[in-house]
Order: C-alpha cells, then sequence, then structure tokens
C-alpha cells in the first residue's frame, strides 16, 4: 500500500489491512515541504504492524511544485473551495502518482505482491489529473505491459477502493475500520499542527464537519518521541 | 534525454542533441551494479554540453534484479544468443523503464520541455517487456492523462528514435552522428573492462561486429580521472 501519512492513505491502509494476510507500506519522500507526514506515516504502518518502506526520491531536484519548490507559495484554498473548477493548483507535483505508483509496482513484482493500494479519490479532490479514474484505468494496462508479471499473464493487481468516495465518506469509513485518523496528517506545510488555509487542510475540514464528527488529529502529538524517532530511523 | 550511458543512450543522445537547442540529461543511481556506467553517463553528458541530472532510486531497497541485488547472479549471454526467445532475464529490474520514463515526464514538465527521448529498442535486445513499442506507446497515452501538460492539450513528447533498429543499425547511427561510443558502457558488471560474457557484452558484440567496425570502447578509460570526478561529483 503506498501510504503518505494522509487522511485518504490512513484510511485505504485500513481497507489494505482488513482484507490481505500481509501487507507492507511503501512512503515516498521526495522533498516535501510537509515532511511531518513521513513520521505520521511510520506510525500508521507500525498501527499496521506492516513493513516499512521509505523510498527517497529528490523531486525538488527539478521542482516545478509548491510543495517540492521553496520558492513557490502555497496557495490557500480559493474562495470557491477546493477542486470546484479552480484548475490544476500550484501544489501540483509534476508526474506524482505516476513515479508513486511506478516504484510501487517495482516493489509489488520484487516481492511477489497481489496487489497495490493506492488512497486517491476523484470527487472531493485538488484537481490533480493523476487522481483521476481515467489515468488509473490507464496506468494499469502500461504497467501489465511493462512488467515481467504482466508478460506471464498474473499482473500486479492496483486498488483504488476510495476513488468515488467524497472526503466524508471517507471519514465515515475510516471510523467504521477504526483507522488511526489521529495519526493522519493532510496540511501541505509542515509545522506542529496544520494551517487551517490550505486545500488540504480545507478538504480535510470539509470531510469531518460532514461526516459530523471532530477531526481527533488537531491537537494530537505522537505520545513517544523516542519510540517514534527509532521507527522512523529503522524504516528511512 | 535518458541516459544510462549505455551504447543505445549514448546514441539516442547524439540524435537528441542534434535534433533539440537545449538538452537535459537525466541518469538513474538506482542501486544499479555496474555503477560505472554512471561515470561514462557524466562524461557522455559532458560531451554534449548537456545538463547532467542524476536522479538516486535506491531500486536495491526491493531487488528482484541481478542489477540491483547482489546475491543473484548476473547470468552469461545464453547459448541461443541474448534476445533469442530465452525468456526475460535475471537482469531484468521491475518496473525499471516504467520508473524511469515516469521520473523524466516529471523533469520534463517542470522543466517545460516538448520531449523526452529514451534509448529503448526491441530488435536487438535482452528480452525486457519495458523495452517494447507497445509499451511505450501504452504509457505515453497513461503519461498524457497524469501530466497537467497532458490535459492542457500539449502532452510531453517522448520519442524512441532507436526503437526498430538492430545493434548494428544503433552503431552506424552513432558513427554517422560521430556519437563519443568510446565513452559508453553496456557491461552489466562493474569493474575496470567490460567481462565479455553477459548479455549486454554479448549483445554489444554483435552490434559492432554486423557493422564491421572495431568497438572504441574496449581499452578505453577515462583520460582525466581529476576532472572527470569533479565533474561525476558535481552532477551526483
Amino acid at each position: 500500500m503506498v501510504l503518505s501519512g494522509g487522511l485518504d492513505s490512513t484510511v485505504c491502509s485500513a481497507l489494505a489491512a482488513r482484507d490481505c494476510d500481509d501487507v507492507a507500506a511503501i512512503t515516498f519522500d521526495y522533498g516535501q515541504r510537509h515532511r511531518v507526514e513521513l513520521d505520521r506515516a511510520a506510525l500508521v504502518a507500525q498501527h499496521y504492524r506492516a513493513d516499512h518502506l521509505v523510498v527517497r526520491i529528490d523531486a525538488s531536484q527539478w521542482g516545478g511544485s509548491a510543495l517540492t519548490d521553496e520558492t513557490i507559495a502555497v496557495p490557500d484554498a480559493s474562495a470557491a473551495g477546493p477542486g470546484d473548477g479552480g484548475g490544476i493548483p500550484a501544489t501540483y507535483v509534476p508526474a506524482r502518482n505516476l513515479i508513486f505508483l511506478s516504484v510501487a509496482m517495482g516493489v509489488a513484482e520484487a516481492r511477489d505482491a497481489d496487489a497495490v493500494y493506492l488512497g486517491v479519490n476523484a470527487l472531493d479532490y485538488s484537481g490533480y489529473p493523476d487522481c483521476r479514474p481515467e489515468f488509473v484505468e490507464s496506468f494499469r494496462a502500461t504497467a501489465a505491459l511493462a512488467l515481467k508479471r504482466g508478460v506471464e499473464g498474473r499482473p500486479v493487481d492496483i486498488r483504488t477502493p476510495l476513488i468515488d468516495l467524497s472526503k466524508a465518506g471517507i471519514v465515515r469509513l475510516g471510523l467504521e475500520l477504526d483507522a488511526p485518523l489521529h495519526l493522519s496528517w493532510s496540511c501541505y506545510h509542515g509545522g506542529v499542527s496544520p494551517c487551517g488555509r490550505c486545500d488540504a487542510c480545507a478538504l480535510r475540514a470539509k470531510g469531518f464537519a460532514e461526516a459530523g464528527v471532530p477531526d481527533p488529529a488537531l491537537g494530537f502529538s505522537p505520545a513517544e518521541p523516542a519510540d517514534h524517532a527509532a521507527s522512523t530511523g529503522q524504516n528511512g
């Protein structure tokens, strides 16, 4: 499972952990501004006793995104609301899911895994083209052609169980599955607490508001910094 | 242009340098056994005065290939000859071109480049599924769906000008373009000189033999180790 440490990938991990005997989490350290999500991903992986692979690809080498280039500001959520026809925002990272899914397929093939789980969704989303079902479908066909497993007639499956859910639906599913939502981090900014203003914060707040529950991550800080640091060190 | 430092990517770089005003080379440091190709790639990039980006993705974290896992031996070329129906060899790296092309598309989009050049060929090749034209065609469609540039109706082009050439044809094209073939490195093993036994050496030797010219890389060693090391350090 691809695990960013965000809300969606945390709920997606809960599904993978429920449905699969053996799960491994892949987290990408890509030079993102909100590096705190890496620590949260480690905690979520630990929660599910998943083998945790932190793969480093320094996308700040080429930039082109507010998340990987310090000179591009993270915009506040638009007045129209996130994902509401505002076009592709500055937080879009060129080819991010293309790269992440490609690496995940390589890892899955090397470990002989049945499937890769990816927590994309295209309903309440930030307008990233690589979160759309048409991208995932096309990628599935391309990966089957690229991989030995595809040639052998047993392609690695790609599962995107959240793709048609609203943010509120994802929150509700997470609660139903007892997912550690308090550990997840969505804010595009780093720091100790979420900014409350960026697209990711706005979408998350909308989800919890519509689901009618408070966000358990607000005010959360990891309880055992020593253990936590050790775990991140091990995996990273 | 994706530049491994091998014969094919060196000739492909010659085409890119001939046809484009401004070229940048991307080389992947993926934990490959034959790290010497990274040094050769730096020399080829230098030859074409191309901006050289070395992107690190440590595929030895997951392995699954003789090129990234020290416990898997690099096989000698099969008696039937490389690429002659012997199946997919142990030197296949899971999802390699899927990952490389994905990163290259991200870099191309961030730099607003017109095209990515990739030196794959599917005639005299090692049987890797991700070198086949059907993979490249499918990837092109997927990338157009993943990238902002695709959504904007100006997808990043993917050019594979060697895909239908034989190895001898690639050698002849390289000579015609005055490509620095002496700098290129194909052998899957590291070391000072090519092993002469692996698939990559066998295919390369076949190409030069059929083209009727000696391989200028045999016996070549970089002339200026000090400059060379400095250049590699800058880029890597």
